[in-house]
């Protein structure tokens, strides 16, 4: 059984965990494509939707995903891959997590975590 | 500042997160009085894409998820819900997170988890 790719236009989300932490690193978007190289190569590769192509996670930065486990919900579109996560960040913005912003009671965006590099160096090579 | 709903046609996803022991719970579909909804009341709301209406997670089954931290993504375009999950279980089907199947090695499906509660108990109530 594969995803229901068709449900989301071609197109299904992919919540990627911390396999070891438990943390919620990002979310990407999944095509047939990019769930079969996946899976062949055990390195997590999404569909850009603002660039229109496939990705290869960390193939500019070298923050690649090796994807530890996958999992399925129960309607079958959306996946989980709990990944092991080279240089120890996600985020295009340098966090470990792209989810490095919680919400304060007064309503205000707080950030929570230290960057783990400056994307600038990271980026321009 | 308010998550960028127009980026998915007034949808964005939400993962749902326990917020004691991290697991990811599921994903669903927040709109613009989905998000208005969860702040003011503490409670997850969703958008129902296959009912097409605003959904307050649990109305049915009693199985609420309380939000104790609400978490964005570098985009915008994304949110976190960590929740306490009354009842035990979020999924629709009985089981505590929507991703209780694990792809093994041989590219099948295995539940890894047992049933929290019969579905065709609590929703023919």
């Amino acid at each position: 059984m594969k995803p229901d790719f068709e449900k989301g236009g071609g197109l299904i989300p992919a919540i990627v965990q911390d396999a070891a932490s438990g943390r919620v690193l990002m979310l990407a978007y999944i095509n047939e494509e990019a769930w079969e190289r996946t899976l062949a190569t055990g390195k997590a590769h999404y569909w850009s939707r603002s660039r229109g192509k496939l990705w290869l996670k960390g193939e500019s930065s070298g923050h690649v995903q090796l994807v530890r486990e996958v999992r399925i919900d129960c309607d079958a579109d959306t996946v989980l891959f709990r990944v092991e996560q080279q240089g120890g960040a996600a985020c295009h913005k340098g966090y470990a997590s792209c989810f490095f912003r919680r919400l304060d009671n007064g309503g205000a965006w707080v950030t929570t975590e230290e960057r783990v590099f400056d994307p600038e160096e990271v980026y321009s090579k």
